[in-house]
C-alpha cells in the first residue's frame, strides 16, 4: 500500500490500462487466505521479512496442521515453534523436519546461509530455547554457530569463545537464572546482543521475570531483550540484523 | 586477552625481545584509571564499540564532573545522561552541549554520520526519551531521523512515515502507556526494531511496565525491548546494528 | 422492592384489600428458591436484565445440572458458561445446545435478534472467549457479526472490517498477548468499545495481565475493559448498550 | 480511507475531473497539523467522536497552552483534564472554564443537553474523579446527574438513589478502597454500568489496584471497568454510549 | 512458665519438698512428644485454647494417619483439614467423621454447644471454606448457624439473615471474586466481623488475592482478615471470640 | 429495616393511626443529613456500634473541620484519624483533644472504661500505629494496657508481659519488618488476638506487605489481620470483642 | 589464571624449558570436559571449594544420567539435588545412595566430618528442604546435627536446643508461612544464621515468597538468606564458613 | 536462662544462700532498660555478639539521640545507621564519629582488627551500601579491604583482585542494577560469599528487587543473600563468620 504504488494504479486507471472495478480491487485486495477460523497472511513475508509462522502451544493438532498446510501449499516454506511429534507425524509434508530438542517443525528451509550469528547459552537447561533461536535463524538464511554450557560460574569456559565473539555478526545469549550472561558477554565486545531470558530457575526465578528484568538492567549498554522462552523471536531479529 | 596477542606476547619472550617483567605487565595492565571511588575504563570504546558513559541521576554533582573531566582528558569525548544543567555549568568543557530535551551533555561527538536510523514515538511525553536515543546514536556516528507523536490512535498519522520506514536500517520505537506502537510498525517493515517503553501514564501503566510487557508480547516476530525509558541504551544498540 | 410496590401495598392493606400477615409476606417476600447450597434468583432477569447464569468452571457437575434443571423448569431459559460436553450430556434437555468452541451451554435462546454488535478477535487462540460473548449476546436478543484473525500485525486484514465497524452499535474486541487491537480499533471509530483481554500469550504475558494492563491504558479515550477471558461479561454488556 | 472514498476519487481520475497529482494528494492528505513536538488530529472528533483532549499531568505548562490554543483555535472546543489554575491563566481563552474540583479546563462545551448518565460516587474522596466523568460528559453534550457518598458500608443511603438509577441510561459508578459499589449497584439495574476504581486508600489499597481488580471481578455480569483515576474516559464512553 | 508457677516450684524447692533434680526436671519438661519427624504439641489446647490441628494438604498420607494417631490418643481429640478421604479410611478411629464438603476429619467433637456463630458466604463455590469454618468452630464447641450463597449481587437475599445478623454473637463471612461482602454485612451491624477470602474466581482474582485486599480496605471498620481460604483459623478466632 | 418495624408500621396502617404518607415516608426515611459532598450517617453508631469517623489523610483540612462539626453537633462524639494539628486548630471544639504520637482527634471520648484490651507493639517505629489502636478503643470505651517494643529478636522482654497476656480480654499485636511478633504471641494464649501490619521497614518489607503475609500465614491458628496501618480498624474491632 | 602462575610459564617459556605452543596451550587449557550438551567443570571443586552439581529437576533422565556418570567417572564424587529414585536406579554407581527425603543422590561422600553445623526446621513440611541442606553439608564433610519442628508456635520446643545452639559454628535455619523462626534464633545466639525459606504454606505465602521476604526483613542483624527451597545452597555455604 | 544458671540459682535456694524473692528476681530479671518508648536491650551485645543498633532512618532526630545516649552511657559502644549529621551534631558524645559516605556514626570502636573481610562493590552508586558494610564490620573489629567499581562489564577490572579474594577470609559483594556480581565472584573462590542488593537502577530494577532476585537465583551455589540496601546486616554476618 506504499505510496508508488499507488501512484502506479492511477496512472494505469488514467491512461485506460487498468479499469476502475480492476483497480479498486488491486487497491483492495489483501493478499491473506480465509480459513474463517485463521486469516492466513500469505504476504507477511514481504512485508514484515519473515514468513507467517505458526505457534503451536495452546492450539489444537488438527487446527496446527491445517493452518500449517495451507502456508505451506502456497508459500512451500514452513515453520512451526513450540510443536510436538504428534503434529509432525499428521503434517504429512514431505522434506519437513522435526527439530526434537526445541520443538520446532520446518520445510523449505533457505539453503543458502549467510552471515555469522553466534549463540551462547548459560546452562544445558537452556538448551530448548536455545535451539529453538538456531534453528529459526538457519531456517531464515542465517549462519549460525552454537556454544552451549558457558554460564558466568565458570567464567573460563566463555574465554574459549572468544574467537567466535569476534568474528560473529551478531550473538544471542540465552541464560535463566540470574540472567547474568549477557552482561558479562557484552563487556567483551563490540557486537549487537540480543538476550533472551529462560524459565530455569525456581523460586524467586519466578519463571524467568528475575532473568528477564537482570537483563533489561544490564549494566552494558546496548543490550536488547526478548520475551522469556522467546527463542523464536530472537532468531528472527539476529536473522534480521545479520542480513544488513 | 585474545590469543593471538598472548602468543605474539610469548614469541617476544621467546626471542628475548620482551623481558618477563614487561611481558607480566603487558598481560595483566588493564587500562582503567582508578579514582579510588569509580575505576575510568578508558578503553571500553575499543572493546564494547561504546565509550564510558557516565548516567547522571543519583550521583553526586561533584562526583558527576569529576568523573567526566578524567573521561573527557584522555578521550576527548564524553556522553553524560540524566544530567543538569548544573553539571553542564560545572564541567566548563569547551564545545559540549547541553540537550535540554533530554538531558544528555555530549562533548567530542562523531562528525561523519552514517546509515540512518528512524526514531518514532508515540506521544508528546516520550518525546524527552525518544530524544535521549537520538542524541546517543547521533554521537557515536550514525545518522538519525525522528518522527514524533504517531501513536496508534491515529494510524493515519503513521501512514505518512512509511517512506522513512521504508528507507531506514534500524528503527527505534518509543512508547507508553499501551505500548502498542512497535507491534504496528513491526507490521509493515522488515527492518529491526529496537522497542524502548516509557514510564509515561498512570494507574496500570505501573510506570511503564505495562508498555515494557506489552512490546515484550509484540505478536510480530522479532522485535527487541529495552528497560523502560532506556533511551541510551536504545541509541546504542541501533547505532551498533547500523554500524554493521 | 422500590417505593411505588411498597405504596401500592400500603394502599391495599388500608383499603382492606390485603391483611397485615399479606402484606408482610408481600414486603418480605424474595423471588428465590433455596436449594440450601444455591439460592436461585428467579427474578434477576427482571432486576438485571440478564438471567441467571451458571459459571460451571470448579463447580461439581452434578451441583451444576441440578442448579440448571432448577433454573430452566422456572424460567424456560438457561446459560451456561465454562461447560463441558459432560455436563451437557447429563441436562437431558430438549433444545439444549453446546457450542463446542466456548464451552457454553443454552436453551431458550431469544429468537429474535435486534441491534448490531461487531466482535473483533486478535488471533486464532482468541476464538474461544471471543465465542463466548457472541454466545451470549445472541442468547439475549442481540444481532452478532463475527471476524477473527485481525491482529494489528497485519494491518490490512483490519482494514476490510471498515463496513462493519461503521454499521455496528456497539464493538467488542478480543485479544490477547500486547492488547494492542482495542486501541487501533478505537482510533477509526466513535462506537462504545468493550475491550477483552484473554490469557494467550506466555512469559510476560502474565496469563493476560499485560493485555489487561495495556488495554485500560489505552491512549483513545473511552474504551471499556473486562476481566481476563470474561466473554460472558462483554456479551451481557454489549447486549445492554445494544437494547439501549 | 473507505471504499466508497477511494471509489469516487477513482471514478474522477478516470473521468478526468482529477488529475493524478492531485487524486495522489486526496488519498494521502491527513488532516493533522505539525507543532514539529506534537501532532494535532484536528479530525479526531469525526473519527472517533472525542475531541483531541490534552492529559496535561506530566506535561510542561507551556507546551500545553502552546498545543491547546491550536485546537482551540481550528475547532473551538477544548478540554484539559488533570490541569492546574497556572495552565487556566496562561490560556486566556475567552470563555473558557477551570473546573477546581477536578482539574478539568473546558471551552466551548456543548450547550444541548441530551439523555441521562447517572454518576454514583461511594467516598467524598473520589469526588474529583467522579467529577471528571461528570464534566467531560457533560462537554460532549450528555445531561449528567450526579449522588457522592454513597457507599456500601450503609446501603440505605444507596436505596434513594432507586429512582435515578432507574430513569438513567447509563450510570458510572466510581469508588476507591474496595471497589465494592459496582457490585451493590449493578445488582438492582440492568442499565450499563461503567466503573471507575480512584487511587483512594491506603497500604494494600495498592494505590487503587485493589478496587480495579475487585471491579474486574464483579459478580454481576456486565460491568466494564476503567483505567485507575480515569474519570475522563469514563466520561467518554458514558457519553457514547448515551448517544446511541 | 508462669511466674506463680517458678514460685510454687520454688518454695517447694525451699521446704524440701522437691528435691533440685525434680525441680530442675519440673521446670525444664515440655510437655511434647517426639516423633523424630514431627513434635506434637499435647499441651497446646491448654496453653493457645486450640488443640493441635494436622493441616494434610502437602503432607504425606502415612505420615498424617501417625501424627493424628499420637494426638488422638493422648487427647481423645482430632481435627484434620484439608484431608482426604483416603487419609479416613487410614485412620480406622472410631467416631471419627469425615465432612465432604470440607475435606475436615474430626473426633471427640465437644457435644455442648454454646453462644451464636453466624456463616455467611458469598457463592456456591465459596462453600468448601465456608463449611471447613462451620465444622472447625462447631468441633470446639461454638453453635454455628450457616447461610450460603447471600452474595452482593442480590442484596435481598441478604436482607432475610438479618435476624440471624442481630442474634449472632461473631460473623463469619466468606467470599471470593470482589470480596464485598463483609463491607455491606458490616455497614448493618455492630458484631465482630471474620472476613474470609477464597480464592473462587478467575483471571484479576489472582487466586483470592483481590478478595483478601478489598476485605483489608473495607470502608467498614472493625472488620478481621484471615489469610485466602483459611476456613479453619476463622473457625478458630471465632470460636475463642464467642466464648468471652 | 427489620420485620418488626415494618409490622409496626404496617399495623398502624391499618388502624389507621398512621396514613399512607406517612408509613411511606417512616419506611423510607433514612437518618443521614447531605452536606451535598457528604452524607453524614448519623445513625451508624446504633448500626454499627462505632460512629461515623473522619479519616483525614488526603482531605482538604476545611472539609474536614465542616464534617467535623457537623458531626459533633448532633452526636456529641467526635474521631478523626490521620489528622493533623492544623485541623485541630481549625476545630475550635472544646473538650477536643489532639493525640500527637497517633495523629488523632478525639472529643466526647467515653469515660467508663471496661474489660481489657492489651496492646503489644514490636519496636519503636510501629507506636504511632499502636497509639492509634490505643485511643480509638479507650474512645469508644474500653480499657487498654500498652506494652510498646517488645519484639521477637528479645524473646525475653515479651516474657514479661505474661501476667497482662493472661488477664486481657482481647489482645492486639502491632509489628512491622517481618511481622512475627503475633505468631510468637499467639503461641503463649487462647485469647483473640488482632494483629496490624505497620509499613515500619525498607526493600523487601514491600511497605507493610511482607509484615501483612507474614501474619496472615501465622502457623498460630486464629489470628486476624487489618490492613497496613490501620491501627483504627484494630481498636474498632478489639472493642467490639471486649464489649462482648 | 592468577599472576603467579602466569609468570612461572613466562619464566619456562624464557628459559627454554617450555615452547610457545605448549605455553599457549597451557594458558588457554581449561579443564572442561565437552559433552556438546554440557561442559562438566572438572575443576569446580579446587576453584569453588564444591563439585559440580547437578540440578536434576527440569532435566532429562537420561542426560543427568550421563553428565552423573562423566562427573563420578573423573572425580569419584557425585551429588544430584532434586532427583528422583528413577534416575537413582538407572545410574548402577556402586556405593550411591539415594536419600529418600530430600530427593538427593550421593556417592564418595566425605568420610571425616569436622565442625558443628545446626540445623532447625520449624514444620514437618519443611523437612524435605532441611535434609537437602544437611545431606549436602555432610557429603561436603561438616557434622551436622539436625532438629526438627521447632516453630514459633510453641517456643517452648525451641528452648530445648538451647544447647546445640550454643555449640554449633553455624546454624541453618529452615521455614515456611510466616518465616518467623529464624529471627526467634537469632535473638538467641551469636552465630552465623543461614536462612531457607521453603514453599510451604497456601494463599498469601506465596510459594515461599512471603518467608523469603519476612527473613530479609529480619529485626535481628545478620542473618543471610537463600533461595526458596534451596537447602542446598544452605548447605554449601554453611560447610565453606564451617570450614574457615 | 539455660539450665546450668537455673540449677545454680535452685542449688543456692536450696542451700539457704538464696531466699525465694531473690531467686524469683535473679530468674525474672532481664536486662533491659525502659524508656517508656523503647526498651533498650543492654545484653544484646552477648546474646547475639552485636550491640543494640539503632536504625535512624524514619525516627524522630530527639529519640534517636536519647535512645544513642542512653545504649553509649551504659555500653561506651554506639552504632547508628541509616543517620544524619543532624543527629551527629545532637550528640555531643567525644570520639564519636560520623562517616558522610555511609551515613553511619560510630563510638567506641573497636580497636583490634582481625581476619580479613573482603569488600567488593559493582558500581560507584553502590557505594555507601558498602561503606555501611564496611564501617560496620570493622566497628565489630574486623579488619575489611574494599575494592569499588569492578562490576561485570569489565571483568578484566574484577581479575585485579584476585589476590585479596584468595586472601580474605568473607567476601561481601555489593551490586544493584542486574546483580551479576556475585556470581561471576563465586565462579572464582570456595570463600563464604555474601551478596547485597542495592537500589541502584531504574525501571525493571524494581528498586533491588531485580538485583536481590538475580542474586537468590545465582547459578554459583552458596552465596547468601541481605535485604536490599542491608550493608549494616552484611557487616555483622560478615564479622560473626569471620570471628570463627
Amino acid at each position: 500500500m506504499d505510496s508508488s504504488k499507488i501512484r502506479k494504479i492511477l496512472e494505469s486507471v488514467k491512461s485506460g490500462n487498468l479499469n476502475v472495478d480492476n483497480a479498486f480491487k488491486n487497491l483492495k485486495h489483501l493478499p491473506y487466505e480465509d480459513l474463517s477460523f485463521a486469516k492466513i497472511d500469505h504476504h507477511r513475508d514481504i512485508r514484515q521479512g519473515i514468513p507467517e509462522v505458526i505457534f503451536a502451544e495452546g492450539k489444537k493438532v488438527e487446527d496446527v496442521i491445517c493452518i500449517a498446510k495451507s502456508i505451506f501449499k502456497r508459500s512451500k516454506k514452513l515453520l512451526i515453534t513450540k510443536a510436538s511429534r504428534e503434529i509432525y507425524d499428521g503434517l504429512k509434508i514431505k522434506n519437513a523436519f522435526f527439530h526434537p530438542l526445541s520443538g520446532v517443525i520446518s520445510a523449505g528451509e533457505e539453503k543458502k546461509k549467510k552471515g555469522h550469528i553466534l549463540l551462547l547459552s548459560a546452562g544445558t537447561s537452556d538448551i530448548p530455547i536455545a535451539e529453538e533461536a538456531a534453528v529459526t535463524a538457519s531456517f531464515l538464511g542465517s549462519r549460525v554457530e552454537t556454544i552451549y554450557d558457558v554460564g558466568v560460574a565458570g567464567i573460563h569456559r566463555l574465554m574459549d569463545t572468544r574467537k567466535s565473539i569476534d568474528s560473529a555478526r551478531v550473538i544471542i545469549v540465552v541464560a535463566g537464572m540470574e540472567g547474568a550472561l549477557p552482561s558479562v558477554v557484552g563487556g567483551l565486545t563490540d557486537k549487537p546482543i540480543i538476550a533472551v531470558p529462560t524459565s530455569t530457575g525456581y523460586g524467586t526465578s519466578l519463571n524467568g521475570l528475575t532473568a528477564l528484568f537482570a537483563m533489561l538492567n544490564s549494566c552494558v549498554p546496548g543490550i536488547a531483550v526478548m520475551n522469556i522462552d522467546n527463542g523464536f523471536g530472537a532468531g528472527c531479529l539476529a536473522h534480521k540484523i545479520n542480513s544488513l
